[in-house]
Order: structure tokens, then C-alpha cells, then sequence
């Protein structure tokens, strides 16, 4: 007997960092190659004592199955915040609750792209959002992305080619840290404005800022045939799988009837665990902790690669989020520079599957939120002593 | 600005059920229209102290990201449980967690379902199925229902056009409530083997059985190219959205890379909850005590047939699950049944969505799971008797 699977599925990368994450399972391998928040500042007791709370008085509609769109007063709570932090003007009908914001961009493939349709991607680009676009066999156009955003001369020149869709991660990005100023994000509406193009706008990490002053996302400059996904996996915890996306009518219909073929809901239990947790704790004291945490780190980080790395390697000066973005010489590979890094003992994600194109990278993706500044050093340390071999060996 | 969706949206049917749970909000209504387990019986206390415990003392783990096949211990419990009841030389491997079974249905039809792809479906068949199935565009093939299985000559014929999936529900079928004899298990392997065809069984009802013996199911005779989807939402809660599928590795590989651009891995916190309470708890009592529950009141929805119901209309013999399916004389509409039955105020299902080739249906289904005998009792009455108005008036 033979499997004929979809042709759809040829097309799909496999994840790239699911393989390197087997590699850097031996505790004695420093990682910077996940992406995973701190555990330790998971709210453990609060949330535990919310998760009991929530079963125990409110079971029978808890535990029970529950509409598409999500739970009502959270699906309000996140409205909230954004009219009274981003002087937005959505309300609770605005917000589709998804599976994870991973979900959302699942939906937004399923809902938007034809097998040949163009979206737009920054270049290095979100892995998820190329996974999960690819399943449905789009063209893809790059845009570099530059120190304070996309590139405006490539960006114009994608919009021309009348895209379906132009996904970007607007604050801290992943994999490069990179955050569009506030010129950016009002120069890159004016170029979306009159286009018939759907801007999607992730922003997972905006509020992980621990330098620098608070922005609008862009969706502000921008609302009409625009999507806004935000998460609580870095603010909360990502075990709940609770992530949002923010739609005018037509197109969260569209959403609702592809996320009720796809999950017919996301878990009743965490939407309102989630919720009971932000209504008995103060979110943004939590999200203060997280940033300084992220911003000790992140500075460990920055520090030992002046110490340690080759002078010729550039680094992305980041603001707050997981991750910062290094740029070896023209010419490297960091899938030679992987080789070389496992050898010593520490990990990182080359920057290949970040590019639609598929091209040999000399970048590497690095993850500083989840390790002791300690074991930074000590891990930046090895790189930069792999990268000068690398590089003088060439 | 415009919109323009993918093609494949236009193909998706709304759900025809939201849509009438809408017109049943009003609490006068008697519903048979919803397929909600019984909250009454859900163990909210012991599953209030399992999310309690799990978060208090596996945080770290419970909280984060996690492999997208599942939570290991999750997947031993389903894999043990089927090598001691059914005799299925199945392992934790075997399994892949899923966010609800629905999303294995999602997961099959972006894994295997081409556009234009046959999937044979049951004739009624489920309705999630065929919303999940459509998104990816096949034409469907239906083979009818017959009290004990499907009709083996028109599945034979099915079979031989090369189709790519075959998706059942063998037991206590939603809608209709039907289950496949033993002898039409053996006969449908016996059809399936020697070809290609991957067959689905969907079987989230198979342990609600309150009358006859136990089966094994169909894909303990044709596991070869087989997949089996089971489900907590019936046993547990559905609030959790935890279901799984059995597949072999070439399929299970598939089916995890198209997860992981999903929704990258189900709720962790859940996962953990729902095993926690398998490990503190009697499941086998558990589920007793629903069969106790369920039959009660299947058989105050058949007693109250017989008595209210006129002669000509029939009604399915289940022995378990939660929905009888009733027919009515050849040419009637159960629509217009509906529009009756809305305003005596006692409500269902019309069969009309249930069938792939959008035939006008004689057809309805009644749901007996979520209301007391009582109540069960005085819906049908008033079913029954616009039943005789519509048949009289005809």
C-alpha cells in the first residue's frame, strides 16, 4: 500500500529548529536556539489558584463546549487595553480568541491564499508564519528588513505586484529583534493605504519593552483591511495556547467559519483561566518583572559580544523581546558555524529558514530570554572563540 | 478596499447548527438541537484540584511550549488503554495529540485532500467532518447508512473509483445514532484491504455505550493505512479540547508537521490536567456513570416517540452516544417541520446539512444527551404533535 499525500504538503519546510532542538537537548550545551519565554517567571501560584477557581465555581460552562469566537469578557478585556493603551477603536466583536497565534496565521492562509497568490514577507522573515503560509502554496516576495523596518523602495515595489497579503512583526521581531520606528510605521500605512492589500500585524513581543519608549502598532495608521494578532504566551504563559487576532467583520467571518472547521473552539478552560488570572493580578507589574529580566539578559548578551565576537560580526540593537540577530562576513555560512558551535557545546538557529528564498545565510538567530546571565557569557563566550576560527579558517 | 478571499472559502458550508442554536437561545425552548454533553455529570471537583495541582507543582513544564506530537505520559495512558480493551498493538508513539478531534479532521484534509480528490463520506454523515473536509475542495462520494453499517455494495463501488480517505463513524454515529455490526466491521477491512485508501474512523462516542457489547473498532481489521480519532470531550469535558489520532509513521509525520503550522502544539496546562485526572480517578466509573445517564434518558426520548410521534415516522435504535435520528414519510421537509416546531417551541436538527449532496431531507436529528426525562418527555410531545399537523396538512 502507498500514501499519496496532498500535493500542498511538499511544500511545507520542515521546522528547521525542531531539528536543532534535538541536537541541544545535552544539558551541557548552552542554547540560545530556542525561543522559549523564562519559566521562572511564570505565575505558578496565581495561576494554579485561578485554574481551581474557575473549575470549581464555574464548571459546568468552564468545561463545556463554548462559541468560536471565544469567551466573551476576555475577548473584552483585550479590547479594553488596546482603546485605553493604543487609542484603538475595536471593541469586544473585533476580537477572534485563537489556538495560539500560531492559529491565526493558519486562518489567514486558509481564508486569504490561493495556491500562486503573493504575500509579502520581511526578510529574515517569522519561521511559523512561512510554515504555516506555505501549506497553502503562495509565491512569496521578500522585503529587507532594515535597523527601524522594511526597506520602502522594496516594499513599494512588492505592493505593486498587487499582493494578497503583507505579514510583518512589528516590534522585537523574530528571529531579528529589529522594530519598525514610528516613521516606518506611518510611511508603510501610507504605502498599504488604497491598496486593497491585507496588512496582518504580529505583535507577540510589543510588550516586552525594556528600552526605548512605547509604540502604536502600526494597525493605528493602517485599520481598514488590516489584522492585529497578539498572544499571552510571552506575558502569561504559552502552555494555555491563547492568542487573539483582531478583524473588521468580514474578514473575522471568514475566520470564525475556517477556525470552527479547524478547532470549533479554543479551550474554554484556559480562555477563562487566563482571564480570572488577569482579573485578580496586576498584568502590567507582571510584564515590568519580565522586561527587567529580558533587559539584564539581553545586555549580558550584548556585552559579551563585544568581548568575544570577531570585530567583523555585526549584532541588531534590540529593545526589548527574545531574540538579537547576528551578521557574520559576507561569503559565511552559519550552517558551517553550527557544525563547529555544537562541537563547543552551544547552539544558536542559522538564519536559512528565516529567508523564503532559501539562500545560504551568514546570520544567526540568538535567544537571550531564557538563560542565566552567567551562562550568557560563558555561551557567547564559545561562539565568539567558533566564530574566529571560522572566520580565519576561511 | 476589497476583499478577496481563497476559492476554497466558497465551498465551506456555514453551520447550519450555530445558526439554529441561535433561533433556541430563548429558554422556553425545549433544544434537541445542540450535541452538548451533560455538564451535570462533569467531575468538576476532581478536575478543579487536577488543574490546581498540575500548575502548582509542574509549572515550569505545564506552562511552556511543548512537543507538538503531545505530552508523552497522555499518549501512554490512550496507547494503554487500547492494547488492554481493544488488543491494538498500538504505542505512545502511535499517538499524536490533537486540539479537539476536530483538528484531526483539519489535519487529514490538509495532509491528504487534493482539490478534486474522492473522500467517501457516511450518507448522513458527521457535519464537522464535511466543514473541515471542504476547505481543501474534494468531491465526495456518499454511501447510505443502514441500521447496521453502511450499504457494502455501494461502498464497493465507492471504494473502486480510487478515492484518496474514507472517513466513519462507526459507533453511535453522529447524526444518527447508528453502529456497525461486527460482521459489517470485518466485511468494510475485508473492502478496504489491498487498496490505497486511507480510511478515518472517528469514534469520540464508542465508550458511551449503556446497551448490547462492546466492539473493537474497525481499525483493529484494517490498520494498514488506517487512522483512529478519539476524543476526551464525551468522557472529560469538552472545555479542555483534547482529542487524538492513531496513525502509523509516514502518516503521523504528516499529520505533526501540518499541527505544528497549526496551532504548533495543543494546551500543555490541559494536557497535564486531563492525565492527572486519569491517574487520581476511576475513568471505567466515570463513564457508568454517563451511560447510566444517557440511557435514562435515550429511552424517555423513545418511550415519548412511541406514544407522541405518529406511525409513520421512524426512529433509529441506538445503543449509545446522544442522538436518535427520526425519518419521516418520503417528501416531507424537516425545514419546514422546523419553522413549525420553532413556534410550538421545542427544536432540532433538520437532516439537510448532514447529507454532502444538499438534498432536501425527511430527516431529523434529536439529541437527548443535555435535558432531564421530564423535559425529554414534553419536547417530544410537542414535536410529535406538530409532526401530525405537518403530515396531516401535507
Amino acid at each position: 500500500m502507498s500514501l499519496n499525500f496532498a500535493k500542498r504538503m511538499q511544500t511545507v519546510p520542515r521546522s528547521f529548529i525542531r531539528e536543532i532542538l534535538k541536537v541541544t537537548q545535552d544539558p551541557s550545551v548552552i542554547s540560545f536556539a530556542g525561543g522559549l519565554p523564562n519559566p521562572r517567571l511564570f505565575p505558578c501560584g496565581p495561576l494554579a489558584e485561578a485554574a481551581r477557581a474557575v473549575i470549581a465555581d464555574e464548571g459546568a460552562e468552564a468545561l463545556q463546549y463554548s462559541t468560536t469566537e471565544g469567551h466573551p469578557p476576555l475577548r473584552e478585556w483585550i479590547a479594553a487595553r488596546y482603546r485605553e493603551r493604543d487609542g484603538l477603536n475595536v471593541t469586544a466583536d473585533d476580537i477572534l480568541i485563537t489556538t495560539g497565534s500560531q492559529q491565526a496565521l493558519d486562518l489567514m492562509g486558509k481564508v486569504l491564499i490561493d495556491p500562486g497568490d503573493t504575500v509579502v514577507m520581511e526578510s529574515p522573515g517569522y519561521l511559523g508564519a512561512i510554515q504555516a503560509f506555505s501549506i497553502f502554496e503562495p509565491n512569496y516576495v521578500a522585503v529587507p528588513l532594515t535597523e527601524d523596518g522594511p526597506d520602502l523602495d522594496a516594499l513599494e515595489r512588492a505592493l505593486a505586484g498587487n499582493p494578497k497579503l503583507f505579514y510583518a512583526v512589528t516590534s522585537f521581531q523574530n528571529p531579528s529583534g529589529l522594530t519598525y520606528s514610528d516613521e516606518k510605521r506611518r510611511a508603510v500605512a501610507e504605502l498599504l493605504k488604497g491598496t486593497d492589500v491585507v496588512f496582518a500585524e504580529d505583535n507577540p513581543y510589543g510588550d516586552l519593552r525594556f528600552a526605548g519608549e512605547r509604540q502604536s502598532p502600526l494597525f493605528a495608521y493602517r485599520p481598514e483591511n488590516s489584522l492585529l494578532m497578539g498572544s499571552f504566551s510571552k506575558i502569561a504563559a504559552p502552555g494555555f495556547r491563547i492568542g487573539w487576532v483582531v478583524a473588521e467583520p468580514d474578514l473575522r467571518h471568514k475566520l470564525v467559519t475556517a477556525k470552527q472547521a479547524s478547532d470549533l473552539h479554543t479551550s474554554t478552560v484556559c480562555q477563562r483561566v487566563v482571564h480570572r488570572w488577569l482579573l485578580d493580578n496586576d498584568l502590567d507589574e507582571h510584564i515590568a518583572k519580565i522586561c527587567d529580566c529580558y533587559g539584564t539578559q539581553c545586555q549580558a548578551m550584548r556585552d559579551a559580544a563585544k568581548e568575544f565576537f570577531p570585530e567583523e560580526v555585526t549584532l541588531t540593537r534590540a529593545e526589548g523581546g527574545m531574540f538579537l540577530w547576528a551578521e557574520m562576513p559576507e561569503g559565511c555560512s552559519s550552517m558551517k558555524l553550527f557544525d563547529l558551535a555544537i562541537k563547543e557545546k552551544v547552539a544558536f538557529v542559522p538564519g536559512n529558514p528565516f529567508y523564503v528564498d532559501g539562500r545560504e545565510a551568514n546570520t544567526l538567530r540568538l535567544n537571550y530570554s531564557n538563560a542565566a546571565p552567567e551562562t550568557i557569557t560563558e555561551g557567547m563566550k564559545r561562539l565568539g572563540q567558533c566564530m574566529k576560527e571560522y572566520i580565519a579558517g576561511r
